[in-house]
């Protein structure tokens, strides 16, 4: 099986971290293949730049060949009904596969995201998944990139923002709210006694399940097929890899 | 006050209704400026139109020069979120404006929208802006393009769904949810005997409204000012007009 | 066109400032009419000064001549629902206003009124409206009367109920939530950098908004016409002006 | 233990039948006083009506003298939250009593009113007392004062209406929705064979169980006792009894 | 009238206690059996008791003769819908009935019940019967069988958790969340200048008032007669008393 | 990996099914454990069947040894929670698995189960997973047992159910809502042209994803440990294996 992981903004260091809490996970028959926009911002915070990240990271999926399945590497789920349009095989976004998990496995949940721009959009998708009732999001306030500099101090900064989340949600598990959080996972699950859930991870077993189960896309609803044959606009050029 | 529509699609023979439905009702002192999208689908039905038309969207926003709001002449509002985190003048959506007034003069709101893809899409929409107890959204099969075409019969076709949808969900306003709708209002008012609206016209008092009140899109949350200068891609040539 | 800005309590000093806040901003064409109510309580403080404040209002409303559309000068909305029924010109209430707006250009609200038993009433508006996700309400411990002497320090506790509004919700607009506030509305903006919303002057913006649409309130539905001649009781002999 | 139980529109027939209803359910030592409202339309049909009928009502409750609770004899609850301020002792409405008592023995509910208009009105109670997921709100087509005219085939049409609801919704009980359908609940009943629920019996039983339970209105928040000393207007003269 | 109150779990002197609340205020013809469930937890603490509460419970449903109706003593409405389909005679469960009562004499409502692990499962219960909009859910982190034992300090920490939970609310009115409760509830009312709501008392006035109104469980929904006949498994040799 | 599947009725030919649909799913890896409650209805129909197949159910997870996860193979979720208080490994029930992956591969979900009196207790599942908004829930008429009967029509009777579900709420996905009809998923599904998710197969592949995730049931909120040791009553006798 095939799964294509998709970063949705064009910083190819991210990537790396994303494929490896990818393969960590994945089954022994699973190939992940993961590639980075080409065309989009840095990094995602907030909707001006997911409204700049949607077409490229499609020419992405459209380019793809062979796949089983994709899972998009962002918390936003950038893109995510787009991409269910385009494809046939199954597609999964890291708010969506988070939360699905965290439902599974705990009662109340606390989504610890990046900067506080980023709240309003993710409660949307909380809604929008059926966890209203169930979860609460919070900012740590760490910009996306400076999640893998070691320098920023963003690991000390993101154990404070989950400690505080817990306590003041009367929570039950954690969601992290960013796909550079990946790493930091079993470390704060460990620090605070409670699962910590991490999208990516999640995305990747979940469309495993799917693959599994023979689960495509309903065509039959809003993700039928574009109407006319793909258009990728300025984007054309780099969809044949 | 100058005011910009912006056609999200590259039809531009659809831009001139739009531009007409806008000049029809705008105050005396108000110019409105029609655009239309350079980079993006032909028309939008669905998610993955959608997703396509925003990035061409924005450069137009981004390009304009001067104005004192905007209105995105698209049923699906397409890309609303992240026009207010670009621009701080107010920018109002179609399916937004529509509801809003809806909602002040009649109780119960049917929208007929055209294809049966677009009914999940505009439920977002209705839940978000907070009209899910009270707003109902139908298909009446017709195509965007096919709103203009004389001989497609688009017009009886619309009639009829308008009609059912009254009886069906016993509502007492019409919202018509496409653009391309909007010169067969009065038509169908006369009609049914109830209000009918529609978004374009809606969206030009609203922004002329909000001018005049001198209100602007909050930065202080989700529609902060991008982070790093506007992202345009393969956009940015077409940014300066 | 002949705008009725109708003040529900009987405090004419009150309706002076009212009056004041709808010509400020009226459109050049727009005539601004404001009465006060001739039968009803000096102030309306929660539910039970407001269902005496109706038929008086309605009296006057059912004694306007010549309007084109009509605002209930109180943030309870007072009467609206038999406003609409009695009127065939559009009718917009302060609160229904102020969130209209609000949402247009924000996305969580703070709403802060006057004294603490007026919230649950406002929150009952709130969820009608379909703000319940995106809006909350405070009270600042202010009476209405208050407002506008100068000797009750109500403008800076006023401004201390709203700086704590705005850390306590995280939001990035506010509502005003009582007509007597409406001239604090620059200042308080200013000093918190986020859009402040009276409702007054939104309600007639949204009234010229209506009228410049052609749109009236709907007869299909719940504010059909009143099945026997209106009725008035004894507040009959104050309807002829 | 006295109950007051006050029809808030002025035809005294219809008193009459509330009271011989409320008579027949009431425990040994509760002594019904059944008041008509002296200042009011004849029926409540929709919002203008309920208006105009609340402060002759209140005026009612204020006059009456030595009583243990208070029943508002009309499903739209007319004016129930400006008594429940007037009040210390406890106050229920109709169509509250009736979806109670529903609730407590069915699951899926269907409220059967009078005309069309006051769909709407009666929808929003339903949603206030927490029943939007349980219950459906229908009309008869019958007006008011037409239920206990023998000539006028209302009950024929009730029970036509009663068992489409029960079709339609397949729903477990049946909430009449008008004070005057009270006597018509056994045959109703028999006839279906689910338990169909009058509000002016439950409420003389809801209010008996909260006099037993030394239960009152609480003061500490939205039903606050008015802060200026009982305001009736027009209606003092009648006040005192 | 009979009216069976059954405590859910094995303790007798907790039996005692709920007794005693209901007789408290039983109407002078209502004889109250209280009987203690014969095979369960000791006491009830989260869901994992609940589910070994339920089949013994409904046995002492079952072999009881010539009862009118039953209340369920304890605030997770054990096996409520269980009961209501092995029963023709209308059964109410605490939590549901404080609620009732307190939704008719205040706005907002504070439950306080024992532990923190039944929050989660209260919640539950309060959304389902409507509340979710009007009450919050506490713990005061007493133990079930703590709170008959003088030497706890139980009766403080509560008393303390009310204040608190009333501060953090605004709410008018309290729920005690646990049988054990019930002889509290005067002491508290009295403290605090609020209505405070005891299950047991309110469950034995509502089955009084619906017998009194001649309403049994409806049995043309999810409440129909169970098809094979009552199934006690391993509880069958206590059914018959 | 080793996964138990409990039956929660005692119709061990129905295990046999179950068993053979979990073993069609699972990974290589993956060693599925069927085991039928041995003290219990011979079928779940409704609310009261439910309550007696839960300690039973309790019995044969809290007697399993070495398990890495549990499907609870019910679509009522029988004893779900409780499930999850018991145990640290994974639980996952039918109705909750199967409408997690339909949410992930369409938009509108019909669910189709057995008789009208599990309707409601399944609409409380699917408001209580978030899919209020998206699922709706119908009736076959099929009684459980009749579904692996060939004499019964059952088959043809739930294609007929299944188109009218489809039709009825225009829906992409469909459900099947009874462990019994886990092998009629393909030729539905293929009749249909949509996806058919039956929930035995989905359970198993969540269990096997949060197990390779390393996510077990939280115990820091609602599924805590029971506090006694495990209870198991008149069960006692069945627990050790």
């Amino acid at each position: 099986m095939r799964i294509l992981v998709v970063n949705p903004n064009t910083t190819a260091r991210m990537t790396d971290g994303i494929a490896r809490a990818a393969r960590a996970v994945a089954a022994p028959g699973t190939e992940i293949v993961a590639v980075t926009n080409r065309a989009g911002p840095v990094s995602i915070e907030g909707f001006y730049d997911e409204a700049f990240a949607v077409p490229g990271m499609l020419a992405e999926l459209a380019a793809a060949d062979g796949i089983d399945g994709a899972v998009i590497a962002c918390f936003d789920d950038t893109g995510l009904d787009a991409a269910r349009a385009l494809l046939d095989v199954p597609a999964v976004g890291l708010c969506e596969a988070a939360l699905t998990a965290a439902g599974l496995i705990g009662s109340r949940i606390s989504v610890v995201t990046t900067l506080a721009r980023s709240i309003v959009p993710i409660e949307g998708l909380v809604r929008r998944y059926g966890f209203a009732e169930r979860a609460r999001v919070h900012a740590s306030d760490i910009p996306v990139l400076a999640l893998d500099d070691p320098q920023s101090g963003a690991s000390a900064q993101l154990e404070a923002a989950v400690g505080q989340a817990l306590a003041q949600d009367r929570s039950d598990v954690v969601v992290l709210g960013c796909a550079g959080m990946a790493e930091l996972t079993a470390r704060l699950s460990q620090r605070f006694g409670v699962p910590v859930v991490d999208g990516v991870a999640v995305g990747v077993k979940l469309v495993e399940a799917l693959v599994g189960l023979n689960l495509r896309t309903s065509k039959a609803g809003p993700y039928a097929r574009p109407l006319a044959k793909p258009y990728l606009g300025p984007f054309k050029d780099q969809a044949p890899r």
